[in-house]
């Protein structure tokens, strides 16, 4: 067990959207190996939805979040957070600048999941993610560092992606929109991606997995087990 | 529509335990009429889990939770939240006093079911909670006010539901922990209780209501509801 005085707070940058950062937020408490409240992670979310669409912004066509997400950012700090996540693969084109500036640790879901792709050996991997994720090549550097190759949807199917993710954020997402997703997973997984990341945390909550003929990764997942691991000092877990 | 400069941020004191703290954040927004993340409440959550048992503490049992909830509160305060939720029914055992002091308007989980249950012109109502909560007779007082009267379960039921709320969080609860919830629910309707308040955010987590022949009122539901509405400074909802 680890000794409680341990425990680092972490800081959760959320909002965006906050139906995923409430899936964040559950697997963080479910993967922590705890039998009673007080061995559970010390967690502060900020949860501020009105941040600017990240996406729209990476496109040229929107607000620039930065200042909502560095107010936040320097929130958490305040309070006394030492370790930092969010539960927003976009919003990964902006923090890690910013959670620089403030001296918060962020564990990255861009680098935590390329990490496990590599770990299991995967060549190819296609990314269900927002056209602002894609535009700003987040997982590209990161994937091709582990040898890793990104496939994306066509232009056709990342319009059905993006309006599958806009379904899920507005609260009305329905069956067709699964399916929409998990057309473009297979066609991903048809040109030779070994994975489909469900690389944008509105993706996690419309995709069924068991219609994707092979692995779909989950980044929050990953993301709050390595936030879980770092913030109680553990050691790495092994593959 | 709301517009959004009026939305007053919304602290959530929470941890108490985690995973109920995820449910009332999944609540909370599920009850916004949002078509995107922008019309979310804001919501600042300091999930401090280890907060000392404020069971134990009302048994005389334990240490006092009072320097961590105040310290959680003057939290939200800063961050420039304006209403404070805490999804703990203990724990409003100690936070009334504690808003107060810190000139946050508090949402009680208590207020907002008695109202409801008033509302409903329940005469009699069966209450699943926190050893804790009942010695302290937190729901007494805003249930007699509304002319409600308060049942609970005879002393080896109140162990069973003890035995449930632990199980929940530490994350080993099986069917049996529902079964026992339900059993002791029967029981409360069967000596006349029109409704059974699963008063612990923990015991909405474990008991089933369709095995329970009247009602089964969800606290945090209701408490979702309302910080929604006084957040949002909307009218109060039609009954």
């Amino acid at each position: 067990m680890i000794p409680l005085g341990r425990a680092r707070m972490v800081g959760v940058l959320g909002g965006m959207g906050p139906a995923a950062t409430v899936d964040f937020y559950g697997k963080l408490v479910e993967e922590t190996a705890a039998s009673s409240d007080q061995e559970h992670v010390p967690v502060v979310i900020w949860g501020d939805p009105r941040v600017p669409d990240r996406s729209m912004s990476l496109l040229g066509r929107g607000e620039d979040p930065t200042p909502h997400l560095r107010r936040g950012i320097g929130e958490l700090r305040r309070s006394g957070c030492e370790v930092l996540a969010v539960p927003c693969n976009t919003a990964h084109a902006f923090v890690p600048s910013l959670a620089e500036e403030a001296g918060l640790e962020l564990v990255s879901i861009v680098e935590v999941t390329a990490a496990a792709l590599a770990a299991d050996g995967v060549r190819a991997a296609g990314l269900l993610a927002t056209t602002g994720t894609l535009r700003a090549d987040l997982y590209g550097p990161a994937l091709r560092r582990h040898g890793i190759t990104p496939f994306e949807p066509d232009e056709p199917g990342q319009h059905e992606v993006m309006a599958a993710i806009a379904a899920v954020k507005s609260g009305r997402a329905g069956r067709e929109h699964g399916e929409a997703l998990a057309a473009q997973a297979r066609s991903l997984a048809a040109r030779g991606a070994g994975r489909v990341v469900a690389a944008c945390t509105e993706v996690v909550l419309a995709l069924d997995p068991a219609q994707v003929p092979v692995p779909v990764v989950d980044p929050a997942r990953l993301l709050a087990r390595e936030v879980v691991r770092v913030a109680l000092n553990a050691e790495p877990a092994r593959a």
